[in-house]
C-alpha cells in the first residue's frame, strides 16, 4: 500500500489543484447520490439514529466538508493554505505543499460518516493538500466503510488521479497498524480514537519522526460560576445533561465534569439528576463500551464519587443508563487521576466546589482539554478574569454560556488543544482550510527558474 | 525556572502586544550599545572571525531578527501570525496565541549571536508569541552567553515585563535537561545542535507531549547535473569549495555532499580539489570537534570513499585541514549510512554518478535535509522535471544555481525540512513572522463576551 501511494504521490495528475478539487466534489455527489444506503449501513452498524442523525446532520457535514475541501484543493490565492510568499528582491518564494507520502487517516468508531477515516475531516484535508491517503477505518462499521470507499474509489477514477490515491482497508492486528505507522513512507498520520490507542500511534510515530495529528479523549470541563447558578441554575443543569445524552454520551466534545462553585448549586444538580433519570438507556457502540464505562464507574465510586442516579446496563442491545455521579472539590483534587478519566457513554460527574479558588486549584490540575466552558452570570466578571488566564492555555476551544457539544465547520473553528486532548496544540481537526496544515509542508524556491515554479508562486 | 516561568506566562503585563515588541526593541538597542565587547567575547570563545563574521554579519542578523519580532509582536492584524478569524454568525472567533508556559530554548556552538538560546531566532520568535523563554546557551561560550543575558534581562525589567520572562543558563547536567525538556510545565521546546543531542532531546519531549522544534544535522545535497558540468563545471566547483569553507564547514547549510552527474565533472573536482587545497586550516569550536571530525573522515573512508586533499588536523589550537573526499555511486548507495552522515566542518564529499536514474537512485535514499541543490545548464529542463519531484519533498528549501550557504531573513525564507533534518516539515526556524507559529496555539472563542475578547478579535 504505501508503495502505491508513493507512486500517486509523484503522478503528475495529482498534482493538479483543479483534478483534486473535481475529485473531492465528484465523491461528494457520488456519496448524496447513494445516501439513504450508506445512512442505512452506518446506522445497523453503529445505533446510532437514522433521521436525523446519520441520513440529515451527519450525512450533510461530511459532504459539506468535502465540497469546502475541494475549494481549498483549488484556492491558490495568496490567503489559501497554500500562503504563496514572494520576495522578488533576493527570488526567494515559498508556499505549502504535500508531504511526499501517503497520510494515514485512522477513524473513530462515533462518527462513522463526517470522521470516517475515508471520507471524514481528516481524509479530506489530507487530500485538499494533495497527499494520496491510506484511510483505515473502524472495525465496527466495516460495510459502511466500504460504501464510503467505493464511491472514494470511483471518483478518483472519473477525475483521473492515480489509483492508489485513495487505499482502504478496516481491519489489521495492531502490531502490523504500527509498522504501517512508522514506514518512512507514511509522510503523517491522522488518528481520531481512545487514548490508550493514540498513545501507542504516537508512540510509533514518533519513533520515526513522523508527523502524528492525534485527537484524544477530553473531559471538557464545564465550570458554572456563582452568579450563574444563582440566576439560572436549573436551567444549566437541564442543557448539561441534554448535552451529556447527545449521541447517547459518545461526543469528544461530551461535557464530562461539571465544576459547580459555591453554595448555589443544589438546583443544578436536581434538575441534572432528574433529567438522567427520566432519560431512556441509550445505545453504546459495543459490548465492550458497555463493560468498559461499568468498570469506569465502578472506579470513580471506588475513589470516593457517589453515585446520583443510573450506573447500570441495560438492553435490549448494548445500553446503558444515564448516570450521573458527585463528589466535593477535596475529594476530587486527592484522586485527581482516578476522576478525572474520560467515561466513553451518558455519564456526567458534578464537582462540587467551596468556592473559586478551589475551582482555580483544579482548573490547574487538568491536562489538555478540546474545550473548556466558562457558564457566568452578571457578577462573574471577576471570576471569570481569574480563571480565564488557567483554561485559556488548556483547551483548544474557550466556550461561555453554551455546552461544547456541537462543532461547527467554519475556518474559525479549533477542534484541537494541548497534550493529551491532541498530539499537538498548533492545529485544528475541524474547520477547512485551517485543517489542511497538519498535512502540509512549508517549501521555499530559491533562485528556481520561473517556469519550473508553481503557478501561484510565478 | 518552570514554576517562575509559570508565574511569568499568566502575568498581566506579558500579555500587552505592545509591551512584548518594546522589550525585543529595548534588547536589540541594548545589544547594539555593548556591540564590541559582546562580538569580542564571541570571537575569543568561538575562534569565529571578529570582523567582519561576528561584530557586522552576525550581529546585524541578531539585531534584526529581535527588531522584526518586535514588529510581529504588535502586529495584530488580519495578515499576522495571530491570524485572527471572525465568524459574526456564529459568535466563534479564533487566533494564535502563547502556550501557557515557558517555551525551552537551547542553542547551538555555531552562531553564538544570532542562533543563541538567548537572543537569536528562536528566542525571538518564542517572545513575539507572548511565552516566556527559559534560554539555555551553549557551554563553549559563557561569556558571550552571560553578556547578552544581562542585556535581555535589563530589557526586560526597563519594558515591564515578569522578571521571570527571561531566564538563562549554560550548563547542566544531560539527565537534568532532559527532565526539565519532559517538565510539564515547559509548553514547548526549540532546539539547534547535532543529531544525536536533538534526538535525546526529541524522545523526552515526546514522552511528555511537548511539541519539539528540532534543527538537526543535514547534508545539503547538490545535484550537478550534465550540461551545467559542461558549460561552467570549473566555476560551479570553486563556488562549492567556497562555500564548504564558510564558518569553517560548521554551518548548518553546508553542501556537505556533492553529486556530479555523468562523465563531465573532472573540472569541477580538479576546481573543487586544488581551491580546497590551497586553503589555509580553519578554526573549528573545539578540540572534542576535532576529534569527532578525524573520526568521521576515517568512518568514510573505510566506508569505500577516497581522500583527495586535506583529512588531517592542524595547529595552532583546534584546526582542520579543507579536506575533500570522493566515492562513485555505486559504492555510494552501498555504504549510503556510512558515507551521508554529516561532517561537521571543512569536508565534502563528491558522488561520480554514470547518468540521471543513478542520480535519481542517490536522491530517493536522502532522508529529510534543510536544503537541496540542482545547478542547471541550458539543456537540463528534462533532469529538473525528473529529480525535482523527489528532492522538493526531501527538503524545506529546494535551490537552483546557487549554494545553500546563506540562509537570508525574509518572509519567505523557509529553514526547516522533514525529519531528520527537523522534528516538524510544517515550520521554519527563520523568516519571520512564520517562525513564531512553533511557539503559538490554536484557540478558540465560542460564545465569549465581547469584552472578555483580545482587542483583535471584538
Amino acid at each position: 500500500m504505501a508503495e502505491a501511494a508513493m507512486a500517486a504521490s509523484v503522478h503528475p495528475a495529482n498534482a493538479e489543484p483543479d483534478r483534486i478539487g473535481r475529485f473531492l466534489e465528484v465523491f461528494a455527489d457520488r456519496l448524496d447520490a447513494n445516501r439513504s444506503d450508506i445512512a442505512l449501513a452506518a446506522h445497523e452498524e453503529t445505533g446510532l439514529p437514522l433521521e436525523t442523525r446519520l441520513a440529515q446532520i451527519e450525512f450533510g457535514r461530511m459532504l459539506g466538508q468535502l465540497r469546502e475541501a475541494a475549494k481549498a484543493a483549488r484556492d491558490v490565492s495568496a490567503t489559501s493554505w497554500r500562503a504563496p510568499l514572494v520576495d522578488e528582491a533576493s527570488g526567494i518564494r515559498s508556499d505549502f505543499g504535500p508531504l511526499g507520502g501517503a497520510v494515514l487517516t485512522i477513524g473513530p468508531n462515533n462518527f462513522p460518516l463526517a470522521f470516517h477515516a475515508v471520507s471524514g475531516g481528516d481524509f479530506a484535508a489530507a487530500i485538499a493538500a494533495g497527499n494520496p491517503v491510506i484511510a483505515k477505518g473502524h472495525p465496527l462499521h466495516p460495510e459502511t466503510g466500504a460504501m464510503l470507499a467505493r464511491c472514494a474509489a470511483e471518483a478518483v477514477a472519473e477525475a483521473g488521479l492515480h489509483p492508489a490515491t485513495v487505499q482502504y482497508f478496516h481491519q489489521c492486528e495492531p502490531e502490523d497498524g504500527l509498522r504501517l505507522v512508522s514506514d518512512r513512507r507514511i509522510a503523517a498520520v491522522g488518528f481520531t480514537g481512545s487514548r490508550e490507542a493514540g498513545l501507542s500511534i504516537k508512540a510509533a510515530a514518533d519513533a520515526s519522526g513522523t508527523p502524528c495529528f492525534l485527537e484524544m479523549s477530553s473531559v471538557n470541563p464545564v465550570f458554572i460560576l456563582p452568579s450563574a447558578l444563582a440566576e439560572r441554575g436549573d436551567q444549566i443543569g437541564g442543557e448539561w445533561a441534554a448535552s451529556l445524552l447527545m449521541g447517547t454520551g459518545q461526543f469528544c466534545t461530551k461535557p464530562g465534569i461539571a465544576i459547580v462553585v459555591g453554595d448555589g448549586g443544589d438546583a443544578f444538580v436536581e434538575t441534572a439528576t432528574s433529567a438522567l433519570r427520566e432519560a431512556a438507556p441509550g445505545v453504546l457502540f459495543s459490548a465492550a463500551g458497555v463493560d468498559r464505562l461499568a468498570s469506569g464507574i465502578d472506579a470513580v465510586e471506588a475513589a470516593g464519587a457517589v453515585l446520583r442516579c443510573g450506573g447500570a446496563s441495560g438492553s435490549p442491545g448494548s445500553r446503558f443508563e444515564p448516570t450521573l455521579l458527585e463528589v466535593d472539590g477535596d475529594d476530587f483534587l486527592k484522586s485527581f487521576d482516578e476522576l478525572s478519566q474520560e467515561l466513553f457513554g451518558p455519564v456526567g460527574l458534578v464537582v462540587r466546589v467551596k468556592n473559586l479558588d478551589e475551582a482555580s486549584g483544579i482548573a490547574l490540575r487538568f491536562g489538555g482539554q478540546l474545550t473548556a466552558t466558562m457558564y457566568t452570570g452578571g457578577d462573574d466578571d471577576a471570576d471569570w478574569a481569574a480563571l480565564e488566564p488557567i483554561l485559556r492555555v488548556k483547551c483548544g476551544r474557550l466556550i461561555e454560556n453554551k455546552m461544547p457539544t456541537g462543532v461547527a465547520v467554519v475556518p474559525s473553528m479549533v477542534h484541537g488543544g494541548p497534550f493529551p486532548a491532541t498530539g499537538h496544540p498548533g492545529f485544528t481537526a475541524v474547520g477547512l482550510p485551517t485543517s489542511v496544515h497538519r498535512f502540509a509542508m512549508a517549501r521555499c524556491w530559491d533562485g528556481v527558474a520561473s517556469g519550473r515554479l508553481p503557478a501561484w508562486l510565478r
